[in-house]
């Protein structure tokens, strides 16, 4: 997804798509109803809502009205991007020359000038770069360039890339300090410019993307207050001390920012970055990793404010901090990171997209009453291609190298075929049943024996962690990242450096037995509560699971003095553990008593005992409208 | 503020403002200030930020930009409504001679045809009642209309009243079902109709009531789902199940129908309004008596959504829970409305005004880091006059009569002169210190003795009431009414019935120990929290009593073993009662802590003792920029 092969500044480098094959798993099953279903169901979506002749009509190949949001533009360009991911794993020539007939399709309806969106025309001419503040003018570009990068490292074709350099030529030429003002409205387009510097080498993209980011043009855009905050952008980025706003636009004003700085070292971006970090991990993120608390401008709140039945959680946004958290984690090899990529990937990301592939969510509340939430369609459709493009993209977030070794970020049924920085060929094979079960077996064949460090990702949730090679007890060496839980490797990479040879064997136990998560006493819709967690995979309780029980908010968990009961179910919601536990449950529902009462009064209502079954969070909302909550109160005798 | 004499569906009378002087007390001050301070610095406002300009210009009389926003006419209506009720208790020459004023000022702009509104006029003028789910048009008149009839009733001049009725019968003959179609995008009006038919005796009024309230005109007006939502307007009121929408709006909608059923006794809206009671004081009402969760929408949200620190509150709408509330009181005599009333104006309606009259909530959090709250202008400033009218009107909530006596409503320091419902004069003096003291005595003077009942409101609060008749225990008959509290009278009117003579003496002493109130679980929010309230009045944390601290948010209440220490100050914030209780803090700020850990490893914090102040809710945010807490953790060994 990113090229940071020859960027300066990072510690840890991308290792392509195509390296990596996901085999029979967790994710090969997703991966595969993304390519089976989703992405040619979303094509006929787009094509039925007329975003894809929105172009044809410019041609002339089409006669119908401009029909969509104005940033429309950008959903066809995601799909593309998923497309071109798809085609580094597997040779679809369908796929192919789809992405080549929309190439042409889009190139039709360009200006010779370079300029290329399908809103800003006929009567609305004059308004182009009038509105930047709201226009998507340079987010539609962004994601052109993304998917033409994407295409262009996948089969080489340089088509669209070509078209996007014309329009991003125009806007350097056209656009700076001395020339007219720009600005993204919605940040994205910084990720893109840097990545075409990477891609071209020519130092003007880098450039642009700094002025971007520099903010320089609030007063001569008239920008206000209000319109900084929400945009996450006018200002210079590195005055941001906290986040605020949109939070898509944060997120990708945050990726942008670091890729900007992988390029230039420049420290006053890493310390605004390290600062935003911190904002969001311990003020602003959901458990799942969703992030934007707030419908209202779909914003991310105060600290603390994370409400669950109206958490909105766009799906873009749980993505928008994967992808952040992926440059994060190449400018520092730093396992907290890659942390943050797990929870939201497992959680607030999977969560977005049904198990049958062609249903979307749009809000990822952590409790509902029964909404719906799923939906083929959106008007605003960002989310859906967005979620295709991210998956399709997963097995380039397995595996990192850097001069020591290889990074292993990521635990799933797998095969690397890559090489080690030096240029030696090294492939990896990973067997594991993760995140069901607890053990994954690595099986490496370097090329030539040679010594280098395996760095294996110890995730901040697992208590206890074992490794072993060839069936002895492996010494790692621990690794810079924050100690997140309970064992010493816990939350940082485990390093283990020795001669490695063929056939070499490693076993990672991790404990991932189910414990319960509280949240910070400030957040103050979780008090009381506790979510549960069982390896990367947070859980939830679903109305369709607790047949007997009229209400699913009258359910307490009864604080444990004993494990949580697991067992897979192959046959419910594409295959899941799940997992049982006492629960109470109020005798008389809780919505007959009154709304405010004197705790002398307040007796606790008498209760009786219940069998409680959590399924994982990402796999609710597939069998009709439910209800549902992750943050379920804790039951404490005598409370 | 309404004339129920004559409303055949009532079972309560209301006595007019004029009947009862507030002497010295709790209300007297606030009164004062308003007619002091608030009242003229808000017609300096009025006039400063050009909302009566916005008549003298469509007369000639200023040459001058229409300024504020589309409703600001109702501004100034509602400022002359405050005043008209001012004229009830006092001769003030100087207002009633700047009503006259404003009376001809504004009648000057009315057309021949009896429009008049400043807004749409000039290059408006042919959007005229084209766009009323926006207008405001016939809100502005329903106020114009209020303030009018007060007026009338205050001093007989019926001069602006005429004018109203102009207008008013312009709306009647050519808007309907057989005409054009009228709607109240915002309701308001059909309070004002409801008391035009009162004053008047002319029925079309009450149907043209009916007409808006039938809501007949989503078909013909083209109304969405989402505003007819929003506005509780443009469906039949009688098709209402719950609350939501702009809470402002769904209030004096509710106030509006009660009003409508109040004359004509249909069953579909008394089931209606008491759904939407049961909803309101059930699922969506703050223990403040605020109501609206939400910012956006400025609207209510779901059933226990009722978030502390994002808690929108808006002062009207707490006015608009007040106003219903005595329109429900009228309707049935049940002390659960008198309840409500008392609830939002000691709380949610009293801190809307600051301590020094000349700063105004518009939002009234339960909860604050330190945002500024006060202001003394608004452009949208509805709030600023509501307060000034409620609190000018007060005098006229504290009683009521129907056939059997007399009904005492409100506590505080006051005379009554008034008369029985079969003529008979008759004098009440209250002498208390309620709501800081206990003890009420009622020393009441019948002009001649005979039998009769004296309803006495026992709150729902008070876990114990004992009342005396000329030092003996009165025997009392409990009325209808709901069993709010833990004595048998709690949230009930308790009826002395018996011959009564000159200097008979009535003593009711409550219980009004400070108690801990707990939410309904449901209300996640509070869970784990609670608040206290003493007597009608709800507590709250204040950085400044808390100086040792350096977070409000780390204190936690410790169960209370003993009782809340109480102490009057007379020198703060106007003179309260301050309670003391033992709390403790987090020796490590919350804040330090991370969002999320596993519960194995979150043992408690330690904690160290720290002496709590509470003070009253409504005074808060009268020192400077504060951090407030209402519902406050409590603390539990062993938790």
């Amino acid at each position: 997804m990113i090229d940071v092969s020859q960027s300066p500044h990072v510690k840890l480098h991308s290792v392509p798509i195509r390296a990596v094959r996901l085999d029979e798993g967790f994710w090969s099953a997703r991966m595969r109803i993304n390519v089976e279903r989703s992405i040619p169901t979303m094509l006929e979506e787009l094509e039925q809502h007329g975003i894809v002749d929105n172009f044809r009509r410019l041609s002339g190949g089409k006669q119908a009205p401009r029909r969509g949001p104005l940033y429309s533009d950008s959903d066809i360009y995601k799909w593309m991007e998923a497309v071109a991911y798809v085609l580094e794993s597997e040779d679809r020539p369908d796929l192919r020359a789809t992405f080549d007939r929309l190439t042409d399709e889009i190139l039709a309806a360009q200006e010779p000038s370079g300029y290329l969106n399908t809103y800003y025309v006929d009567e609305r001419t004059d308004k182009r770069f009038a509105e930047m503040y709201r226009s998507h003018e340079l987010y539609c570009l962004g994601h052109l360039l993304q998917a033409a990068i994407a295409y262009y490292r996948s089969t080489g074709n340089r088509k669209l890339l070509d078209g996007g350099i014309r329009f991003v030529n125009y806007m350097v030429e056209n656009f700076g300090p001395s020339k007219r003002p720009a600005l993204t409205g919605h940040p994205e387009f910084e990720m893109a410019l840097v990545e075409l510097y990477r891609t071209t080498g020519d130092r003007k993209y880098l450039d642009f993307a700094g002025y971007l980011l520099s903010g320089l043009e609030r007063e001569r855009l008239h920008l206000t207050d209000g319109q900084v905050q929400y945009m996450f952008s006018g200002i210079p980025f590195t005055l941001r001390r906290h986040f605020e706003g949109h939070a898509v636009r944060a997120m990708y004003a945050s990726s942008g920012a670091t890729d900007y700085y992988a390029e230039t070292g420049d420290a006053a971006y890493w310390s605004t970055l390290e600062r935003l970090w911190s904002d969001l991990s311990n003020h602003k993120m959901y458990i799942t990793g969703g992030v934007g608390s707030r419908e209202a401008g779909e914003s991310i709140g105060e600290a603390y404010e994370l409400p669950n039945a109206q958490a909105y959680g766009e799906s873009c946004a749980a993505i928008g901090n994967m992808i952040w958290n992926w440059r994060m984690l190449a400018v520092t090899g730093e396992a907290r990171f890659a942390d943050v990529i797990e929870r939201a990937l497992y959680n607030g990301i999977n969560s977005g997209m049904s198990l049958s592939g062609t249903l979307y969510c749009y809000r990822n509340p952590l409790e509902s009453a029964g909404e719906k939430i799923r939906n083929e369609w959106y008007d605003t459709t960002c989310c859906p291609p967005n979620l295709e493009r991210t998956l399709a993209a997963l097995p380039g977030y397995f595996y990192s190298t850097n001069a020591a070794g290889v990074y292993v970020n990521l635990y799933d049924n797998s095969h690397l075929d890559w090489h080690l920085e030096n240029g030696a060929g090294l492939k990896i094979e990973q067997k594991t049943k993760y995140p069901w079960s607890d053990t994954v077996e690595l099986t490496l064949t370097p090329a030539a024996s040679s010594e280098f460090s395996v760095f294996l990702r110890t995730p901040g949730w697992s208590r206890s962690t074992e490794f072993t090679v060839n069936g002895k007890p492996a010494s790692g060496v621990a690794k810079a990242g924050h100690p997140g839980g309970g064992s010493a490797n816990a939350g940082r990479y485990f390093e283990i450096r020795r001669q490695w040879r063929a056939g070499d064997r490693v076993v990672v136990k991790f404990d991932m037995a189910a414990q319960l998560v509280r949240a910070n006493p400030l957040v103050r819709e979780d008090a009381g509560r506790v979510a549960v967690q069982r390896g990367p995979v947070v859980y939830c309780i679903e109305s369709p699971d607790q047949p007997a029980l009229s209400s699913l908010f009258d359910i307490e968990l009864v604080s444990p003095a004993e494990a949580f009961r697991e067992e897979f179910r192959r046959d419910l919601l594409g295959g899941v553990t799940v997992l049982r536990h006492r629960g109470v449950v109020a005798e008389k529902p809780l919505a007959d008593e009154p709304l405010y009462q004197a705790v002398a009064k307040a007796a606790r209502s008498p209760v009786k005992p219940v069998e409680l079954t959590l399924i994982p969070y990402y796999a609710w909302a597939n069998r009709g409208l439910t209800s549902m909550e992750v943050w379920i109160p804790l039951y404490q005798d005598g409370r």
